[in-house]
C-alpha cells in the first residue's frame, strides 16, 4: 500500500476511506485517467481536498489503492472444495462486472499500462490473481476432484469469461441472484471437465 | 451506412477507405472519444482532412462506420454445422481481442453509450450479434446436434467469454493459432452440453 500515514493523534475514519475509494473508482470508470483529478474525487466523495492529500500524496497512489481494494480478491478464495472455490470466484466476477466498479474494472485493462505508478501495481495484481485462480484448479486436481489432465487454461478462461460476459450483457433487472447463476455456470463447466 | 456519397465521376478507392477505417479504430482505441478528431484520424491514415470530409460529414458517422466494418461479424456465420459455426465464432473473437482492433472493441463497450449517433448504432449491432449467436445454437438444436434443453445462455457466455479472456490474457508470442485454440475451446464446451 502506498498510503501516507494518518496525522498523529487523529485516527482515520474507515468509512471516509471507503467513500473515497468508491468515488475514485466511479470517477476513473466514467472519465478515465484523462479526467481523473484529486479535486473531482474529493467532490464526488463529499470530502475536502485536504482530506485526500492527508491520505495520498498523488493521484497515482490514490488510484492504485482504490484498484487494490475495489477489484476482485481471488487470492482470498479457499473454501476447501473445488466446487465451492469456483462458485465463489464466479460470484465475485458477476458482482464486479454488474456492480458499481464494473466500468473501472473494464477501463483499467485498457488504460493501466499508460499510467505511471499504476501500471506496475496493476500488473502485479493481475499476475497474483492469475496465480491464485490457477491454484484453485490445481488444488482440485490434487484432491482428486478433477482428472489429472484437466486443462487449467480452458476451465479458467470459460469460468472467468463466462461470468464476465454474463454480467456485462444482462440488464440488472433480469440478472438472477449472482450466487445462483455462479452455481449453474460451475455445474455446466464441471460436466465438461469430468466427462472423459 | 451513414457515409456520404463520393464526388461525382471520382470512384472511391477501397484501399483508402480501409486505411481510414483502421486508423479510426486505432485512434479511438488509444485515445477514446475524448481524443477522437477528424484531423488525428486523417494524419494516422496518411490522407488529407478533405478526403475524410468527402466521405463522412462528422466524426460520429466516421466512428460508426469504422465500428460496423471493424468488429466481429457473427451475422455472417453459417457453415452448416454447429461445430463449424462455433469454431468460426470463437476464431473471430480470438482474432478481434488479440488483434489491432482489440482496444477499440473494449473501449466501445465502455464509451459508446455516451457518444451521440454512435450509441444507437452500436446498440443495434450488439443486439444483431446476440440474435445471430443465439440462432447458431438454435439451429444446432433443430438439427439434433444438441439436446433440446441446452442452455443457450451458458453455452454462448462461456464460448464468447472464454475466447475473449484467452485473447486478452495471452501474450501474442505465446498465443496458439486462433483456429486451433477455437477448436479446443469448442470441443471442451461440447462435452458440457452433450453430457446428460
Amino acid at each position: 500500500m502506498s498510503t501516507t500515514s494518518a496525522a498523529p493523534g487523529r485516527p482515520r475514519d474507515p468509512e471516509v476511506d471507503r467513500r473515497i475509494a468508491r468515488a475514485a473508482l466511479d470517477v476513473f470508470g466514467e472519465l478515465g485517467w484523462a479526467g481523473f483529478a484529486m479535486e473531482v474525487v474529493a467532490k464526488r466523495a463529499g470530502v475536502g481536498k485536504a482530506s485526500l492529500y492527508l491520505r495520498w500524496s498523488s493521484k497515482e497512489s490514490l488510484l492504485s489503492d482504490a484498484l487494490s481494494t475495489g477489484l476482485v480478491r481471488v487470492s482470498d478464495v479457499d473454501t476447501g472444495t473445488l466446487h465451492g472455490d469456483m462458485v465463489e470466484l464466479a460470484t465475485q466476477i458477476l458482482d464486479l462486472y454488474s456492480g458499481p466498479a464494473s466500468r473501472a474494472a473494464l477501463r483499467v485493462s485498457l488504460e493501466a499500462g499508460a499510467i505511471p505508478g499504476v501500471a506496475e501495481n496493476y500488473e502485479a495484481i493481475r499476475k497474483a490473481q492469475t496465480r491464485a485462480a490457477r491454484s484453485i484448479v490445481r488444488r482440485g486436481i490434487a484432491r482428486g476432484e478433477l482428472p489429472a489432465g484437466t486443462s487449467v487454461t480452458l476451465l479458467l478462461d470459460t469460468l472467468v469469461g463466462g461470468a464476465m460476459v454474463h454480467a456485462m450483457s444482462t440488464p440488472p433487472a433480469l440478472a438472477a441472484n449472482a450466487a445462483d447463476h455462479a452455481r449453474q455456470l460451475v455445474d455446466f463447466l464441471m460436466r465438461a471437465v469430468t466427462t472423459p
